[in-house]
């Protein structure tokens, strides 16, 4: 992806809130490309809540920079698993984080747990990467 | 309100999106001081979706400006209202611009009527002003 | 592109404020393709400061739509230009509007003609599309 | 502080990202309250950035919610200091979390020592609280 004006603030580089937002990204193209999608996960009335995040800011990135987040998947356990990223720029670690999710019902946000078709499919991407 | 850090961007000014979530800042005051709020209005099952939005940035906002959004009602008919908005620093007048609206049902996005109490509260507080 | 989760709102749909995040990205986009792009004109000591926007909002866009923005640059006079935007999902119209902007010297925000070159790859861009 | 509805994303609660944009309020109103402001140290050619976040989403805040942020500081030595923080609404506790920075000078982003009359500033503050 590509650093967009938009992020910047007046210190003329990425805000740090906007980290998360890209780690969002990084989570739907996991989704995506492992499983049925964020929105099949919201269709079955689970929404997959963020309950902690960490984020170390290594090297300041900036407009139009290119970036690329990568992430996976740790820690799978009743309704919890933990994402882990690496945001890169060439050969450089700009950042790395991680966040910690809870699935919930969309209904109540009472936690529930991990659908297994979901589990099943993260399992199956961690082993082969 | 004051200027946010977040809301700057590398040009070291206030980015020109912020300016409509500063717009609806005033909508959501204006609705808490005439009507019963927005939440009500969401209670009810209506959605006041914008269709229109229109500014003139007329003086470059800052970091920790101290600044004033003022807004007024306007061609309330049928299912849409217009609401027109100035934003000031001190005296200065740094934008205006309009947000054109229209009631929908939440569940199906369908136009439905103003609300009569919410027409009627909004008339009230125009010809009061 | 495709519509980021942190871009919804409450409502269910894209946030009003973010169509303007868009347009900038197709602005940028047309400065890579047709000119040396936006870093470009800003390491000249130039900014084009947005002092106009319009929106009209025709269907609401979602979480995970793919869109695509459409900009042209229309009326190059002296320091203003105007840009031109349609935004589509498949052959729907999403929304569309325009911004109008002006040249400045960074350091001082003093309008300033827009460079000859910026102008000619306009011109040069407009005239074969 | 209230919270925004641009604020919220589909889930119909607060998206993750926007604490850290709530902690850099506190920041800025701690630097108000008990310093020369952010504004001063960016005047003198001082920057702080931000090198390490962390929050806990402990309750989902919604719009409208009203909010106290504190904040305070702490582990203050040569370039570096911490902030910690508590997002309440009324008794309950919504998040909390910290961050990390570092002083850099804003034309080289190269490392700086805490001015020391920020320094001082801060010992003040937080011996009296």
């Amino acid at each position: 992806m590509t650093v967009r004006f938009a992020e910047t603030d007046a210190q003329g580089v990425v805000h740090n809130a906007n980290y998360l937002v890209w780690f969002e990204l990084a989570r739907v193209a996991y989704l995506a490309e492992h499983t049925d999608g964020y929105q099949a996960l919201r269709d079955q009335g689970i929404e997959a809540l963020v309950i902690e995040s960490h984020v170390r800011y290594r090297i300041p990135a900036r407009f139009d920079d290119r970036l690329r987040i990568h992430a996976r998947v740790r820690d799978v356990r009743g309704a919890r698993f933990r994402y882990e990223y690496a945001v890169t720029r060439g050969d450089e670690l700009i950042a790395d984080g991680w966040t910690q999710h809870a699935c919930v019902e969309a209904a109540t946000f009472r936690p529930t747990r991990i659908p297994p078709a979901l589990r099943a499919a993260i399992v199956r991407a961690e082993s082969s990467s």
